[in-house]
């Protein structure tokens, strides 16, 4: 910058021949995907990405990693901010090498069962979709290729999730990886005239779109469980939640809410909406994965605004696409916890669980037998932000025993987690001293966590010990770097 | 991250009690500058940044160098994307040490005389938009604390530009300073409601919103320039400016145009429109510094979108704030030459000139007598990726001649300028053989630029040589980092 140099004079300036030359610019545009693997310089070692808002009907994945292997280069790192069943066929990838590492915040089906198994040569992280933007971000992970699935992108490389044939509306978790990957690949099936707008990454991120046949299968991109539970049970657990987020005195006008897909997470999310509705409260934001329901809300004035990581339907997608105040945020934006983010301004947060302990660490990376089965996704970025952290679940549904002595993994630390209710109440975390007062003063009855632990028990029996192998072959991270329990391969 | 950990047994667990604790947020509002500017840690030799989104009604740089004079800190690189008469007051802040070296894209008025007058005791440089984008995303630049007018700021830092009583619009040229700055303090008069949307910049990117009684007078915000113009022979060269466009062949379906908020440029757009209504034209998009011109063409349907990067009128302001085809774009994305940007996709560019030589590059550095009176600005970037990059100018207007053999300081090169407009006619840049067989083939006349020179020479004498002394104060940057030019004390 010479703005020590004593004399500029000495500078040398750059002479007429030397003057850049005004030209056509670079096409990015590519068509075979093992000659792109060959250009972008693709080695055995790598850091490779890519996002999950395609979700069980994402092909990019499987599609890339497939020519990765034609092309030969192993020991891969692969940073997926979720694997779905649809990636299945990843599994030989594990086996011979091709994949040593693997890094993500959501692993469901038989991917999640093979590494499991001890399938992955290395070694699993599990990360929150908040820890996952921070650890890109401070070059904790640094990504070689990002291979960013694209509803739409233009000969530039501006992407937009709401344009295009498959699309999937925001693509907040993609937005780390394209700042700072050292190549990024765009990969769509539709391109779209320059500009194509609104883009979630502009062009100035991007260096190649790799035209492919498809990126995915549309029916497998909206999620499977966005409906309002009908179980009496489910319904139950919900109302009693809504007295429960009445009772911690934060629903009120200014409030904000996030709340999962899952069917008792969204009934909950209904009964708040009559209830707002009743009594004229109007609250400032929704966030989070997005549901229709949520558009609902924001429609009928009773949010401001919605902060859209990930779409979970359609009406979600169609509303971002027209609604300006339905906003796009990164991932880094909703759940980073080294810079300011929407999670620390959320009043309430309504999530599951698989298991919970005494303690109130919540368990959502494995399930039966201690198989993979899920992972943190928002849960323990949202956990720590809000000010109320609510847990809905029955007692018993699934195959495991809701409530242990301690969880066979711990996802969220339990003193980020301030009130459970299941069929047979409320509990609160009696570490929040400030809601055992205003549930008491509100005359909300509640039950102790151990004497909820002794009824389940009383009916299902004392949980037996998973029986696992002394092999650990994975961590789970917490959002800030440092790690919170072992994941081990099961027997 | 353990990857390569062979046993992972080995990892530290983190105990419970050492889980990070749930709670309150750190408040980011300050109301004391002077109380901020020590705690943000500001030092002697430290670097600075402005946006000049608030142009000569903003108050904002002129407060924090205050500050910065009362706390007594010494030696600073002032960052300012452009300095404008109202900042006069710094010049002091140059003599007495506060401000050492300045890098800028743009300077007038009082404070670009001082430093012509070698009141600077360090160094001066002067980028292009574009460059200044590239410089501090690669670090050439490092911005200590990067000070951000905004006309409107929640708690948290979310700041738009369209929220608020001294609105500006687009604040396209604030972008890098937010991503790379050590420290990002946002300074507003206006604090509004989380979450303050459309955001220009999110809060995961600022540190400290600082508030202050005015960022700006309003009707300094907006540019005085932003009229057609009403003179014949500005409004013959306009007509000329339109016969060259559609001579080059890119007046058609899909065309991309930019021109500057000047009175002859604005004649142009207003040509253009005239004829692609004619024509039934429909282009891609529009962008630059964006006038309620251009908003006009966009809601006619002239062109599908406008791409903004600082908002010159208050009709563009409004559009912004209402309309999804008018776009926000950083200066990076604008014009940064290190990443695909806008600029490259221009069809046609409409630029001006305060002097030309016979090589075709461009003086709107300095002025009479040599002295700074302005900037590359999107001069530089705008011309070399537009395909038909067109000068407009009188011949006879200034109190300086207009065609030289060389002109005082290259701010523009001349192999990426290809057309020039007078009142004399129409010139061709000869290295560009496709105009000149073009224009030959449309049988439009042009004149040669040694021609114009020895025409200009009659009427006006030939020019007399500018008197500078042998010190030279700054250099004129090439937009990728290379030195173009050098910038003389004058006499």
């Amino acid at each position: 910058m010479y703005l020590d140099k004593e004399n500029l004079k000495d500078v040398e300036i750059l002479p007429k021949d030397k003057y850049p030359q005004k030209g056509d610019k670079a096409c990015k545009i590519r068509s075979d995907i093992d000659e792109l693997i060959k250009e972008v310089g693709l080695k055995d070692g790598d850091f490779i990405s890519f996002h999950h808002h395609l979700r069980n009907g994402d092909k990019v994945l499987v599609m890339v990693m497939e020519a990765i292997k034609r092309a030969n280069i192993k020991d891969l790192t692969l940073v997926a901010s979720s694997i779905f069943p649809t990636h299945e066929s990843i599994i030989p990838l594990l086996e011979d090498g091709t994949i040593k590492n693997i890094v993500a915040s959501y692993i469901s089906g038989p991917v999640g069962e093979a590494i499991s198994k001890g399938k992955l040569k290395g070694n699993l992280i599990m990360q929150s979709h908040g820890g996952r933007a921070r650890a890109i971000l401070e070059d904790e992970v640094k990504i070689d290729v990002a291979f960013i699935g694209s509803p739409s992108a233009d000969e530039n490389g501006n992407i937009s999730g709401v344009n295009g044939t498959n699309e999937c509306g925001s693509m907040g978790y993609a937005i780390a990886d394209s700042l700072k990957a050292k190549k990024v690949v765009a990969v769509t099936d539709y391109l779209a005239d320059y500009p194509n707008y609104p883009a979630d990454i502009t062009e100035d991120y991007v260096d190649y779109v790799l035209m492919v046949e498809s990126i995915g299968l549309k029916s497998g991109i909206v999620s499977g469980t966005t409906m309002i539970t009908k179980d009496p049970i489910g319904l139950k657990i919900a109302r009693d939640t809504l007295t429960a987020m009445i009772a911690t005195g934060l629903v009120k006008d200014g409030m904000s809410f996030q709340t999962g897909a899952g069917g008792i997470s969204l009934a909950v999310a209904d009964f708040l909406r009559d209830y707002m509705i009743e009594k004229e409260i109007t609250g400032s934001f929704a966030s989070g994965g997005i549901t229709g329901y949520l558009v609902q809300m924001l429609e009928e004035g009773l949010f401001k605004a919605l902060y859209d990581v990930q779409c979970f339907d359609l009406k979600a997608i169609e509303s971002l696409k027209v609604n300006p105040n339905h906003i796009r945020m990164s991932g880094s934006q909703y759940g980073n916890p080294h810079v300011s983010n929407v999670v620390d301004n959320l009043d309430i947060v309504i999530l599951g669980a698989t298991e919970i302990d005494t303690d109130f660490n919540v368990n959502v990376t494995t399930g039966s037998h201690g198989m993979l089965m899920g992972g943190s996704g928002g849960h323990q970025d949202t956990a720590f932000g809000a000010k109320a952290t609510i847990i809905v679940s029955k007692l018993f549904s699934s195959r495991i025993p809701f409530i242990k002595d301690r969880v066979d993994c711990i996802t969220t630390p339990g003193n980020t987690v301030d009130i459970l209710v299941t069929e047979r109440g409320i509990t609160v975390n009696p570490i929040r001293k400030d809601f055992v007062e205003s549930f008491k003063a509100a005359g909300v009855e509640t039950i102790d966590i151990h004497e909820l632990k002794e009824y389940a028990e009383k009916v299902m029996g004392k949980p037996e010990k998973i029986e696992k192998t002394d092999r650990v072959i994975g961590l789970s991270q917490s959002r800030d770097g440092s790690i919170l329990d072992y994941i081990y391969q099961v027997k």
